[in-house]
């Protein structure tokens, strides 16, 4: 537990004052063995972790420090964006080696960007010595009527927010030693479709999931939960300008969402309220076999070298 | 988030699929981009966040695998206790390095068994290749009134459940290359003191703190939050057989409670009903300036070596 700023000296104590003096008002009420929270009468408590490991998940190269804490916190709330939730508050497990000590409250101010944006707060946390930089994020959230990645069904539409593959190819140029330029922005301020999520929820989607691992992965994820077929048309994928299709279909980290829907969502009156473009992108075709855990994704409109679709996998990529 | 068993190929879906299979019911219900969670009605959501680092909470040569996964979350559990809740479930978040993983199955029957032995369940996770093994554990219960460290009021009663020394007796011997004898245990197999947690709260504590950094610095931490002096006697500080004085009143890692009560507790009954000795050990003997914060832990009874009493810090030990 984070503790509040009554401790005894120790340098780890030292720096959970400097944490919650950085933060503030964002992070009020923490000094307990545990944080409590109230949750809003009926609604269901939703939670997720998530891990950002340095030289796994990110790299000094690319990002400020700044930037590091942000899209921690920012790719963890993405969970809550996918299951329609307003978030309740976070806590952040930091594990700080040495030489990252000097850089501690601008991962703070990160941190701090990411819970004003969700308008939100930080519940608690945990800080400890170590030899990699992680940041481990758990997000809270409650919601009367979670989106599942359940409840696709034959005969629904599958549509994406956002315009995919900018942060797949700004991965490649950077990794090629090149300027990301305008796609920069895309891998390093992922935006968690929170409004969006409840919006799309609330207008009848039938099931949600967001891109962490790709938009091929992440598809085949919801099929393989709801049972179900799905076909997706590549041309009807939303690209950044200048992104070619197979960045677009395998970029993780989007933190866009994709949903299924019976009914066709009144695009224009969503574009309009958030900003952020809502494309149809495919259909659900039919159900597959009773048993859970099977479902199948079908890209049509795409050349042969994308015909096979992989996600995105930490342990290889 | 951790997902199910309906994932494309990939190293870290192998690993979730073989680490949700070793669970079986102790994690069923997992697969959404975040867990649903119902509390009871009228109750508060308790969360908190611990984690254990290889190298820094615990090291290969003294645990096995299965001890370090109970380990990391029997410590994580203990928060709830402090504060008299009643579990609800847990979320792990693992960090793996290569070298670890022929042992993740068995980190995983340790988790398990602190699950187990709290009558709750695995609600989620995370799994990140990484240098080092870190099991990051957030807990959640719920509790209609929280036991905070900010009760305490002059003229309460100070308890402690158990007797103390016992991790630090160990860790002193481990260190010097010897065995701990009969004392490993209370390293190995520390026991979060839930029901005895609510119990106590239940009966009419006006504060509580479970013991992870010492008794003297977590009472420091209660005197803290409360803004009161305490006076402890450390002639009546419960010890393990052979342990002395110092090691009991600086052993971290204990998982003890010690709560404060205007009233006496009936210790008879609290330990005919749990089997764990219930001492009192001092009184709150004042309150400190209005200003939070404040507070003071007075030690009687003990030679001068042990007047300056430190707590228990990860960045320092």
């Amino acid at each position: 537990m984070m503790r509040d700023s009554a401790l005894g000296a120790g340098a780890e104590f030292d720096a959970i004052r400097a944490l919650l003096a950085r933060w503030g008002e964002r992070a009020a009420g923490i000094g307990d063995d545990a944080a409590v929270v109230d949750l809003p009468r009926g609604d269901s408590l939703v939670v997720s972790v998530d891990a950002a490991v340095e030289g796994r998940h990110f790299t000094r190269d690319w990002f400020s420090s700044r930037e590091i804490g942000y899209r921690a916190v920012a790719a963890a709330m993405s969970d809550l964006a996918a299951m329609a939730a307003r978030p309740l508050g976070v806590l952040v497990a930091i594990t700080l080696p040495a030489s990252w000590r000097e850089q501690l409250l601008e991962l703070a101010d990160g941190m701090g960007d990411a819970v004003d944006a969700a308008r939100t707060r930080i519940r608690g946390g945990n800080l400890s010595d170590g030899d990699t930089l992680t940041i481990t994020t758990t997000v809270l959230g409650s919601v009367f009527t979670p989106l599942r990645r359940t409840g696709a069904r034959p005969g629904d539409r599958v549509y994406v927010t956002g315009r995919l593959g900018g942060p797949r190819a700004a991965i490649r140029r950077l990794s090629a030693g090149k300027p990301a330029g305008a796609f920069r922005d895309r891998l390093v301020n992922p935006v968690p479709r929170l409004d969006e999520g409840r919006w799309l929820a609330e207008h009848g989607a039938s099931s949600g999931i967001d891109l962490s691992d790709g938009l091929l992965g992440d598809v085949r994820h919801l099929a393989a939960a709801s049972g179900v077929d799905i076909e997706l048309d590549a041309r009807r994928v939303p690209t950044l300008p200048e992104v070619d299709i197979e960045d677009a279909l395998r970029s993780g980290e989007e933190y866009e969402l994709v949903v299924t829907s019976p009914n066709a969502f009144e695009v224009s009156a969503f574009e309009a309220r958030f900003g952020v473009p809502l494309t149809e992108i495919g259909a659900v075709t039919g159900s597959s076999s009773p048993d859970r855990g099977r479902g199948s994704v079908r890209l049509v409109g795409a050349g042969p070298r994308v015909a096979d679709a992989g996600g995105y996998d930490h342990f290889t990529r």
